[in-house]
């Protein structure tokens, strides 16, 4: 068994549901404080940072990754443990196999590698890793960069090893992601009896042509290599079941996905003047998940493109599609970032899974970015 | 105390809850048996009803009420505990004393004053009893009155003690009651991540324009003393909380309240091809809960306005709006029906009451009426 599907499967054993790191980051730490590295665990609340660095001074080059994975749902639904890791038909399966415990793996053995081999590389090269990436993302990275501001620590480049890969290793290459905004709306009526309209306020009705109007509104097409900003509604409740009463009250939450044509604050404005044209009654609750980020091209983006070309024997897609990922709190930072992993197919399924093959192609890749980055 | 109030406060003392007779029914029986009436127990399921009859043949009236209440809600939001029946002000206190223990009590004095009065009075007078009439309602009255079709139960005059009058007892006559109709929709969509928008459908989005286009929709613009047909939205949901899931499937419930100028099955068309038009995925489960029931000018309605502008000094408002009552089940045997009751201000609320007045009041009323239809 090769090195980075040996400590792919020691970090799966560990169930470490968010935010439980459940052990990962310590394992982690010993071996690269064994490989040079000065270690930094960052405890906020109920969640495990670790901050692993080596070299000093500008450029800096961050590792990103994290060791919680999602709940993996009944284990009858799955063909084996999903936190006992299981090689079938070339596959490594588990909860994490694929988000993203191979690349952290392949990380810390490219990273060990890297600084065997240089180890007066120029800058500093760094291992970013949270127990709160698929969770509420609060005392995580997003608390972490707080600290670095404070600190002053600056960061040039940052490569994310979230599934990024859709048909085959290597074949996209993550330069950017759209900020994400979510509204919790609550619209007022007055309760009443249905027999009765003309003594109430349905809330239902009068927020349906508000909502109509703002699902329908197409918000731009797109910016550089972004997909359209998109408005999509989550959630809508109303009533408690009686089918004899008009709510007094409509509960909707919606989330906006945005390109960088656009600032959060803008994108709140415009959506409550649609509320207030159709006079309604309400009152609105914004949560700024993360803004977007967009890496053009430079030397992070070309380095990445390269390897990944050679690795590949194709030119990658680039792309900002997808979710959201921690590199939104590391790119405020003035931090070019970008997101290289393995296929995502599988990520929070049952049954979760990496390719072998691809799990043992990644050290290289990765340890060949760093190599680029800081000769 | 007239023997009225005593018997209202003997059936408050009986906590009644739907479907839970808890010995009223019996109770009457007893004193109309003694009284020369023939009385039949007609229990289906957990629901206790009572058919009590004097006289024999055409023409047949029947009083209609219901021994059942809806639940207090918490004691301490009572002043007084609602199943200990109390005086206070000029004021009979208790859950039913005005829907519709207090009716009840006088339909039971009125019916033994009469038949002391006229042995041998024309026709048949009747009460009919439910433990059914607030909740579901479907053991109650309906399933009598598919009893009463299958014995050839001929019914001509019905007169339901609901409460009916607004400010002041016999202020308002019930000549009518609209229909009701209620659906249950689903809307299907596909569900998936907010960050792919195009890989998902989403059915919040689908359903709101057709949604829009059916609360808007004006059904007609009344129909004789009915007011207009109207649609309300009682329940929608979607979604199960999170914001980043775009949601496979909206539940709406809405509920039409129509007038004769409809029949039930012509709405649901109406509705479906709004949902068709729309291109939406749907089911729909359609439940008619009454038809609508109209009592035009005749013996009936002349009656009653005569006796309650006596009784009140001024004509009756003659009115078609409110809820059901179980007449809906009654008028499709060919009857004619009114409602004449109480003042419904404090129904289905905490500290629900009567005037003693207004109560002493009644069996004066009701049998003037038999009276008058039965001489
Ligand atoms: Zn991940
Ligand atoms: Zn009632």
């Amino acid at each position: 068994m090769t090195e980075v599907v040996a400590l792919a499967k020691e970090l799966i054993l560990r169930p470490s549901v968010t935010p439980d790191d459940a052990g990962c980051q310590m394992l982690i730490a010993k071996r690269l404080q064994r490989a040079g590295f000065a270690c930094e665990h960052l405890r906020f609340g109920e969640v495990d940072n670790l901050w692993a660095t080596h070299g000093s001074g500008a450029p800096v080059l961050v590792l990103l990754g994290h060791t919680d994975v999602v709940p993996p749902g009944p284990r009858e639904a799955w063909n084996s443990d999903p936190f006992v890791p299981e090689i079938r038909d070339g596959m490594l399966y588990g909860r994490g196999a694929a988000d993203m415990k191979g690349s952290v793996a392949a990380f810390v053995v490219a990273l060990e590698r890297f600084v065997a081999a240089h180890p007066r590389h120029s800058g500093t090269v760094a291992l970013l890793l949270t127990s709160d990436e698929e969770g509420e993302a609060i005392d995580g990275v997003r608390r972490v960069a707080d600290t670095f501001r404070t600190r002053g620590q600056k960061i040039d480049w940052c490569i994310t090893g979230e599934p990024s890969s859709t048909a085959k290793l290597g074949d996209l290459l993550r330069v950017g992601r759209r900020g994400t905004l979510s509204a919790t709306l609550t619209v007022k009526g007055i309760q009443g009896h249905v027999a009765y309209p003309e003594k109430a306020r349905n809330p239902v009705h009068q927020a349906m042509p508000a909502l109509t109007e703002l699902v329908a509104h197409r918000w731009d097409d797109g910016y550089e290599s972004f997909p359209p900003t998109s408005l999509q509604v989550s959630n809508v409740h109303a009533g408690t079941g009686a089918n004899n009463v008009i709510p007094g009250e409509l509960q909707v939450l919606f989330n906006l996905r945005y390109n960088p044509h656009w600032q959060a604050e803008q994108l709140e404005r415009q959506c409550e003047s649609v509320l207030r044209a159709h006079a309604l009654e309400y009152t609105i609750h914004w949560h700024r998940g993360g803004e977007p980020f967009h890496t053009p091209e430079g030397p992070l983006r070309s380095a990445a493109r390269e390897v990944l070309t050679r690795l590949a024997g194709a030119v990658p897609q680039e792309s900002t599609s997808g979710g959201t990922s921690d590199a939104r709190f590391i790119a405020p930072l003035g931090a070019q970032c970008v997101e290289i992993g393995p296929v995502n197919a599988s990520i929070h399924k049952v049954d979760e899974h990496v390719a072998v093959a691809d799990l043992e192609a990644l050290p290289d890749l990765y340890q060949a970015l760093i190599e680029r980055l800081l000769p």
